[in-house]
């Protein structure tokens, strides 16, 4: 049964391509290791790299991409419109297939352990983090690359690996473990914004409702519409189909209608199985069932 | 972009397990071809193939078991209980991931002038079939391998590969494409199976109902409930979706519920994100979204 983990890092250098392809070398090298994207942003002066394989390729993958990073990347010249704070920046774990969220962070650890070996501080963050208030990473990353200097001398900001000390040339790395985000939008029928966000306030945890759903209402201007715009946290507890009821039942109130949805990029299959097997009240429902997960499973 | 097929070749062997895995390793041997499943069972004394991989490596696999059989397999010795006609009895193509049914056709007539070549007629049915008597495998199988000695010489089933004459050792073989079947069944909270078969009846084809559904009521003693038992031969055409829903509405006459649905056996994963887009209204979502699709598309 094939196992699979995707790994997203960032790194920081966005404009001298040949120094980007050298990084992601490290990654084609390894074989076994599927590169689904890189895209490298100028104004941002950073790379994004979306990697799948198993969790023993993609440690290494992750590994050796952060090693040539650190190599090649001086932060002490970096200039940049997004928040950095070291060469390989984050380098966040998520499970794809067969594979825990407790593997993930298992993996973040190894990875974590391995760069602080080489004198660069490191922080685990997201499922990963040991402290609370290493889970949020803008909350790590706060000061960023110059102000980790003072930052890391306070014992409350002390490394999970490496040293207490800041690595002048390659800064230092959040590691962390997470489940895959899912981004889904509802359309109302209502040009109305304030009872989008009213809608908005109601699903979301912060207002009391569903646990891992994260929304604000938005106006989609051309549409002459406005829109409730999710982010599901974690799919497998607060499920695509909830956000969508309990946005449709709040709705009612203003006697709005959903005029459609929208997935933003890329979504776990089972994300969506979980919204037909509620729909069609399907009885013992198993993954394997799908040709295409049993395809994956066996190659 | 990977590019996949499945093929399920059925053999008239199912007793002998050394002869089986002789017809199998002729499938094995082939790299980039994906066995999901292989089975035989004594009494039919018959073996099911499931294999998946790229149109050419799948229509490899096809012909080199195919030899395999009809070098290894008497039909003039075979007894069993399963309907058949021939050592490789029936050679079914199905589009997976990126494959047309068209190009499944094209592999069902290349697959087909092979095996006719070696002096065994063949006969094209279900999407691939060249006149509409024989796009049903059991009009096409009827007589089975004995009755076929005469049934060829009529000039309506000249084979439309191979000579116009049975061939004793290796029979005749149907060689076909087809769209995944999906089967789908709806349990109703009555214990009356005449209502089940009243509901079937108005959704199936043969009824009035949709296209591409077959339908029939049966009872389910150990719940005391029954069911609405569907195939669906087309799912792209008539949806999973469509089916449920004109089952539920079917219900109402009789003040019956759907109490919950089953899907037997495999599904592609297309038909249940179908149903996922029907009911959240999703706009514009493409199957490259999914995560695991694009994985299986690189890799």
């Amino acid at each position: 049964m094939k196992r699979l983990m995707e790994c997203v890092p960032n790194f920081s250098e966005g404009r001298d391509e040949a120094l980007v392809e050298k990084i992601i070398d490290e990654a084609r090298k390894i074989e076994g290791i599927t590169i689904l994207d890189y895209s490298s942003d100028k104004d941002h002066n950073r790379t994004v790299l979306t990697m799948i394989g198993s969790p023993e390729k993609i440690k290494e993958a992750a590994i050796n991409t952060a090693r040539k990073a650190a190599e090649l990347i001086d932060m002490s010249k970096h200039e940049g419109a997004h928040p950095r704070m070291g060469a390989t920046d984050v380098i966040p774990f998520t499970p794809v297939s067969n594979v825990t969220i407790a593997e993930c962070i298992e993996a973040a650890k190894e990875v974590g352990a391995e760069l602080g070996s080489w004198g660069i501080p490191v922080y685990l963050y997201e499922d990963a983090c040991t402290k609370e208030d290493r889970r949020n990473l803008a909350s790590v990353r706060k000061g960023q690359y110059e102000g980790f200097f003072e930052k890391i001398k306070d014992e409350n900001w002390k490394p999970d690996f490496g040293p207490q000390e800041m690595n002048a040339k390659s800064g230092a790395t959040a590691v962390g473990a997470r489940v895959p985000l899912v981004a889904f939008n509802i359309n109302l029928d209502t040009p109305n914004v304030e009872i989008a966000d009213k809608i908005a306030k109601k699903v979301r945890h912060l207002g009391g409702g569903l646990r891992y759903v994260k929304a604000i209402g938005l106006k989609l201007e051309e549409r002459n519409q406005t829109q409730v715009s999710m982010n599901l946290v974690n799919y497998e507890k607060s499920a695509v189909y909830q956000a969508f009821e309990m946005v449709k039942m709040e709705a009612r109130r203003y006697g709005v209608n959903v005029v459609g949805s929208e997935v933003i990029g890329t979504i776990p299959m089972k994300a969506l199985l979980d919204v037909a097997e509620y729909y069609l009240q399907i009885e013992n429902f198993g993954m394997d069932q799908i040709l295409e997960k049993r395809l994956l499973d066996e190659q």
